[in-house]
C-alpha cells in the first residue's frame, strides 16, 4: 500500500519530522491526504475530520515532543494522520477490520495514544488531569494539549474542565478545531459565539487597528463621531472577540488557519512559551484535499467505501437492506404524525438515528440539544412533566452520559419520557467506545422504567406505541443490525408479557431483543441436527419481567438459555435468575448468554457476535453443552442444508424454517 | 407551632400574599424566618440557604402565578420558604421526618413543586422542558423559572442548558442565586468572572455612565486622552459585565440586591415582558436574617439541633461517634502522607467527606474541582496515566454523574483510579434522591473495576491501602453511619477474598459491607433465641466474588442468606446467584435481602433500614423464613437479653456476643 518512495514511509516516528524542510513537509501532507483517501476509500471508515486535521497534526508533532508532552485528540476518530506518522503508516490499511488499527485512539498500539475515546468532550479534563498527574510526578515542564472539535465543544464536561483549569494555573493548551460544523448543524449559544469570533478578524489584528485608531483622535464634529463608531466597534471586537473563554479565564488566540502548516507551528512555538490555560481557535474545513468531501462532509464523515470513475467518486456499494435505525425513524415519523404532543430529542445524531426526515417535516416536535445527553434528558423530564410525549433517542453507549438525570429526572418522578436506545448490543468497527453494552443492566435497576427491546421489525411500531402509551419512563433498545422478521401471529405488546414463538419439552431459548432470528436458527439447526426440541421465547420485556412464562419454562423445559446482546453482570439473563431465586425454582439448568466481561475489540458485527458465541454456531453450542450437562440425549445427524445459507456473507439471517413450521425467519426488507 | 395570629398562618396559597401591602409582606419575611429557625433549630436540616432566599421567594410569588407558571428551585434544599407560602407552613415541623414534609421539593406534597430534586444543575434543562413542552401543549404564555445557585453553576449540565435555551428562543428565566459561596470555597472560572460581575456596578449604572460621558467628548489634549480613557474603562465594564451570559446568548440583568423585595420585583416585572433567555443575577447571604449563620454559613449550611444559650446560640447535642466518613477521610489522610503520588479528588464535597485536613495539609495533593463530578472523574484517569494514584471521593448518588466517565475514562483503560463512595446505602432525611442504591449494581458490570466494600472500621485502612497498590480501578463504599468494630483476628486483603467470621451449618449469611454488624447481631439472635447455627462472611469483594468461599457456603450450609444496602436488580446477591449459576449449584436456598425496587421515602437510617428489613429484626426474620422453608426445626425460646440493647436508639449496633464466643461487634470509637 504504502509506496517506499515516499517520505511516509520514513517517517518511523515524530522524530523525524524535524529533519524535513518545509517543502518536503508539504509533500508528506499530500502524502498523508493520498493515503487516507487510499484506505478509506476501500473501507467504511471516518474521513472528512481525517483529512481537515493534516497539518494541525504535524505542526503539533512538529513542535511538541509527545514522547513526553501530552496529547489527546478528543472523541479520536481524527485520528489517522496522528497513527500515520507515529510508525503505522505501512498498517494503516488494516483500519478497524478484526485485529487491525482501531479506528480511535489506542494505546495498546502505540504510547502516542493516550486513551481510548470516542465518547465526545474529555479530552480537556484528561489533558489537564495528565498535566496535574505530571506535576504531582515532579514533571512539570511537559506541556499538555487538547484537541477538540466545535461540535464537542457545548458539552457540559468541556465547561466543567474549563472552569477548573483556569482555577488551578496549570498550563493547559486547548485547541478548538473548528470546522464549522459537527454531524448534525450546530446548535446554541457556542456555536454563534464561535460564529462571531470567525467573521471577525484575527485578534492581532484587532488589536492593530485599535493601536493606529488611538492617534488619529479627530477633534471637531461629524468626523468625530464616525471615529467614534468605529474606535467602539474595535474595542467592542476585540473585547467580545473570544470572550466565552477569556471570561472562563483562558487566553484566548485566533482564529487562525488550520491549513497554513506554517503559521500553525508559528502560533504553537509563541503559545508553547505562554503560561496558564490557552485556548488556540483553529479553523478547519473538513474534507479538506479532497473536493468531494469538502463539498459534503456529512455524507463524507463517515462514508461508505468509494472510487474513482469518470464523474467523480462513487460508492463501490450501496447497502440496501433496512435498519433497525430506519424502522425506528419510521415508526417515531408516524407517532409525530399521529400525536403533537410527541417531541424527539436527539444529541447531534439526527445522521446517525435517520432523524432528517422527521426534523424537516415536523420541525416543532424536534429537538437537537447537540453533543449534550445530559440536559436533553433532564429537558424531556421537563416536557414530559408538562404534558408533551419526549422520547430521547440516543445511541445506547452515548446515553450513559445522562445516567444521574435518568434516574433523577425521569425514573424518580415516573415521567413518561421514552429512551430509544440505537446501537445497543456490538456496534462493529467502531469497536469498545461504542458498544452498547450496559443499558439493559443499568436500566432495569431504576424503579418505574420498563425495560424493552423489540425482537424483530414487528415488534417496532407496536413497542413504540404502547411506550408512548405508557404513564411512565420506558426504555427501548435495538441494535446496530438489518431488521428482520419472523413470520408468526404477531401478539400484541402487553406490560411484562413475553411473546411465546414456539413452545417444546427439551429445552427453551428465552431471547431479550433482536437476537430472536439467530435463536430461532439455532433451535431450528438443534432440531434438524440433533433431533432436540428447543422451543423460542421473544422475551420482548427486561421488566417487568413475564416471570410467569420464563418460570413455566424453567419449570418445565430440560434446560433453558437466555440469550442477550448485553453485559452479562446484572442483565437480562440475572433478571431470569432472579425471578427464578424468588419463585424458588431450580436453576442449574439455566445458563445465560451475553457480552463477557471485558471489552470486545473492534471487528465487523459478525465476528464480535461469533467471538462472544452469540451467533447461530455459539448459541447451537451452548445449547448442545447444556443438554449433555442436564443429561438429554442426541446424537449429530451432520450439516443441515441451511446451516451454509446463514453463515452467507451479508446476510446476517438467512431464510430458516423452524421444524415446526410455524416460524419463518427472513431478512427481507419489504415485509411487513 | 405556628402562631395563628400572623400573617403567615393566614397564606394558604400564593394567592394570599397579593393582598398584602408592602408592610405587612415585610412582616411576612419576618415571620418566615421565625419559623425556619424555630423549626431548623430543632433538628438538622438545611439552613443558611433557606433564610437567604426569602425575599427571593416571595418576590417570584408575588410577580408570577405558578398554578400555571413553572419554577424549579434548582438542588431543592432551599425549598422551605416556597413550602411556607403554598400551604405548608403548619406542616413545616415535620420536615424531614418520616411521614412528614420532604426536606426537598415533592410534587407527591404540592402541586407547586414539580420535580423532586437533591442533585445540582439540572434546574435549567427541566425549566426549558416545560418551557418547550408547556409550548407543544399549546400553552405559550406561561413563564418558566429555574432558580440556581452560584456553586451549582459549574455543572456542565449548566452550560448544555443555558446553550441549548439560547439556540431555542423561547423564552426562559433563570436566576442566578449568588450568594457567594457553595458548601466548599468556589472554584474556577464561573467563580471568578461573577467576582467580577459583583465588584462592577449595576448593568444600568453603567450604561448611564457610558451615555453620560458621550455628549462631554473633549476636544483638547490631555482632558481627551483622560476622557478616552474613561470612555474605554465604561465600554469594557458595560460589556465584559456577565459577558460569559451574554457570549451564551442570553440577556444578562443584574447584580441586584436578593434582599431587596420591592427592588425584587420591580426586576422580576421588567424581565416577565422581556423576551427570550434572561439571566437575572441577584445577590444573597446565606443565613440572612440569622447574624450567627451569616457569620459562619458553611457551619449552619445544614447544621446539627441548636438552642438559644447566654453566649449566642449552641448545639442541642454533639454527636461523638466516628462515621466511616472520619474513617476514610483519616485513611487518605496518611495516605496522601505516605505516598506524594496519592491525590484526593472531590467535587465540592470537602466538608461532606471531611476532607478539611486533607486540604490544609497536602493542599498539592488535594484537588476540588467543584459540584463536576464528570469532570472529576475523566480529571482522575488523566492523572492516573501520568503515574498519580487519585482517590475520587464522592457521594454515591453524586458519582452518578460520571458514569460514563467511570467506564470510558477509566474502566475502558483500566487505570488505577480509587472511587471512595461515601454515603453508599440509605442516608437517613435527605432521601430518595441522596439514598447510593445503584453502584454495587452499576459498578460491577464495567471490566477491570474491584468493587469493595468494608465490613467494619478495621477493613477500612487496609481496604484503601490495597486498593493504592491495585493496577486498575477500584471502587470503595460505604455508608453514612458510625464505625463499628468487629472484633476478630483480622485477615488481610486479598484480591476477590471474603472473609469468613464464623462457619456455620443451618445457615450462612453473606454481608456485603458495612451491614455486616447487624448481620452479626442477627446470627446472634438466631442462636440463643432460637437455636440455629448461622455463621456470617464478610464478603469484602463483589467483584471479584470470592466464588469458592461462597459457593462453600452454597453447598454447605442449609441456607443462605446475601445481605446489601443496595439495589436488589443486578446487585451484590445477583452476583452471588449468578455465581452460582455458573458452578451450577442450587439457590432455592439461596435468599437476597438489599433494597426494594422502588424509592424509599425519607425517614430516620434507622427507621428506612427497619422499613426495608435490614435491621436485626429484619435479617432475622428473613432467615427464619428461609430456615423454615428448607425445613430447619427450631422452637422460639423468646426474647434474649441483648435484644433491648440493640433497640437502643442512638446506639446502632449494641454490644452481642457472638454464640460462638470468637466475636463481638462494638460501637467503641476509639477501637482499632
Amino acid at each position: 500500500m504504502l509506496s517506499p518512495d515516499t517520505i511516509l514511509s520514513r517517517i518511523g516516528s515524530p522524530a523525524d519530522l524535524k529533519a524535513l524542510n518545509d517543502r518536503e513537509l508539504d509533500q508528506l501532507a499530500d502524502e498523508m491526504r493520498h493515503e487516507l483517501i487510499g484506505v478509506v476509500g476501500r473501507r467504511a471508515a471516518h474521513f472528512a475530520s481525517n483529512l481537515g486535521v493534516v497539518e494541525l497534526c504535524l505542526a503539533l508533532h512538529l513542535t511538541f515532543d509527545f514522547a513526553t508532552d501530552r496529547l489527546i485528540w478528543d472523541t479520536g476518530h481524527q485520528i489517522y494522520p496522528h497513527k500515520l506518522i507515529t510508525g503505522r503508516a505501512a498498517e494503516l490499511h488494516t483500519i478497524r477490520t478484526k485485529g487491525g488499527l482501531m479506528g480511535y485512539p489506542n494505546p495498546a498500539e502505540s504510547p502516542y495514544d493516550l486513551f481510548m475515546t470516542g465518547h465526545a468532550g474529555c479530552a480537556p479534563s484528561t489533558a489537564l488531569g495528565l498535566k496535574l498527574g505530571d506535576e504531582l510526578m515532579g514533571r512539570t515542564d511537559a506541556h499538555s494539549v487538547a484537541v477538540i472539535g466545535d461540535g464537542a465543544f457545548p458539552s457540559g464536561i468541556v465547561f466543567e474542565a474549563l472552569n477548573h483549569a483556569s482555577g488551578s494555573q496549570s498550563k493547559l493548551l486547548v485547541i478548538l478545531n473548528d470546522n464549522k460544523m459537527s454531524i448534525c448543524p450546530p446548535v446554541g449559544g457556542v456555536a454563534n459565539a464561535l460564529d462571531r469570533a470567525r467573521m471577525s478578524k484575527t485578534y492581532h489584528d484587532w488589536n492593530k487597528r485599535l493601536k493606529s485608531l488611538v492617534p488619529t483622535i479627530p477633534l471637531v464634529g461629524e468626523t468625530a463621531e464616525r471615529w467614534l463608531q468605529q474606535f467602539k466597534d474595535a474595542i467592542k471586537a476585540s473585547l467580545q472577540h473570544g470572550m466565552l473563554f477569556e471570561e472562563l479565564g483562558f487566553t484566548y488566540l485566533g482564529p487562525i488557519d488550520g491549513h497554513d502548516l506554517k503559521g500553525l507551528r508559528t502560533y504553537l512555538e509563541k503559545v508553547k512559551e505562554m503560561s496558564g490555560p490557552i485556548l488556540l481557535h483553529v479553523l478547519t474545513n473538513k474534507g479538506h484535499g479532497f473536493e468531494p468531501a469538502v463539498k459534503d462532509p456529512v455524507k463524507f464523515h463517515a462514508p461508505a467505501p468509494f472510487r474513482k470513475s469518470e464523474g467523480g467518486y462513487v460508492p463501490i456499494k450501496v447497502s440496501s437492506s433496512e435498519t433497525y435505525t430506519d424502522a425506528f425513524s419510521a415508526a417515531l415519523f408516524d407517532a409525530c404524525r399521529r400525536d403533537s404532543r410527541v417531541a424527539v430529542l436527539t444529541a447531534a445524531m439526527c445522521e446517525g438515528n435517520k432523524l432528517q426526515k422527521v426534523r424537516e417535516t415536523f420541525p416543532k416536535q424536534f429537538f437537537d440539544v447537540g453533543i449534550c445527553e445530559s440536559h436533553a434528558v433532564a429537558l424531556a423530564g421537563g416536557m414530559a412533566k408538562a404534558g408533551a410525549r419526549p422520547v430521547v433517542d440516543i445511541y445506547s453507549t452515548f446515553l450513559q452520559r445522562a445516567y444521574d438525570q435518568i434516574f433523577q429526572e425521569v425514573s424518580l418522578q415516573s415521567l413518561p419520557v421514552v429512551f430509544c436506545l440505537d446501537r445497543a448490543g456490538l456496534v462493529g468497527a467502531d469497536g469498545p467506545t461504542h458498544h452498547g453494552s450496559y443499558d439493559l443492566a443499568y436500566m432495569r435497576a431504576f424503579p418505574n422504567m420498563v425495560v424493552m427491546a423489540p425482537g424483530d421489525r414487528r415488534d417496532v411500531g407496536p413497542m413504540l406505541e404502547f411506550a408512548l402509551g405508557h404513564d411512565a419512563p420506558v426504555s427501548i433498545r435495538y441494535p446496530r443490525a438489518n431488521l428482520e422478521s419472523v413470520e408468526r401471529e404477531v401478539q400484541p405488546i402487553e406490560l411484562g408479557q413475553a411473546e411465546v414463538i414456539e413452545w417444546e419439552s427439551d429445552g427453551m431459548i428465552v431471547a431479550c431483543g433482536a437476537i430472536l432470528g439467530t435463536c430461532l436458527q439455532a433451535a431450528a439447526r438443534l432440531h434438524r441436527r440433533y433431533g432436540l426440541h428447543v422451543g423460542v421465547i421473544n422475551a420482548r420485556f427486561a421488566k417487568p419481567l413475564d416471570r410467569t412464562t420464563i418460570g413455566k419454562a424453567i419449570e418445565e423445559a430440560a434446560f433453558v438459555l437466555t440469550v442477550e446482546e448485553g453485559c452479562l453482570p446484572g442483565g437480562f439473563g440475572s433478571a431470569v435468575l432472579e425471578a427464578a431465586n424468588d419463585a424458588g425454582l431450580p436453576t442449574q439448568h439455566v445458563r445465560r448468554l451475553g457480552l463477557p466481561d471485558r471489552f470486545v475489540l473492534h471487528a465487523e458485527r459478525d465476528e464480535q457476535l461469533a467471538e462472544v458465541g452469540l451467533d447461530v454456531d455459539g448459541i447451537t453450542a451452548s445449547a448442545l453443552e447444556l443438554a449433555r450437562a442436564v443429561g438429554l440425549e442426541f446424537t449429530d445427524l451432520g450439516p443441515e442444508p441451511e446451516a451454509a445459507a446463514a453463515a452467507r456473507p451479508d446476510s446476517a439471517v438467512g431464510p430458516a424454517a423452524h421444524p415446526n413450521g410455524s416460524t419463518v425467519v427472513a431478512a427481507s426488507p419489504s415485509q411487513q
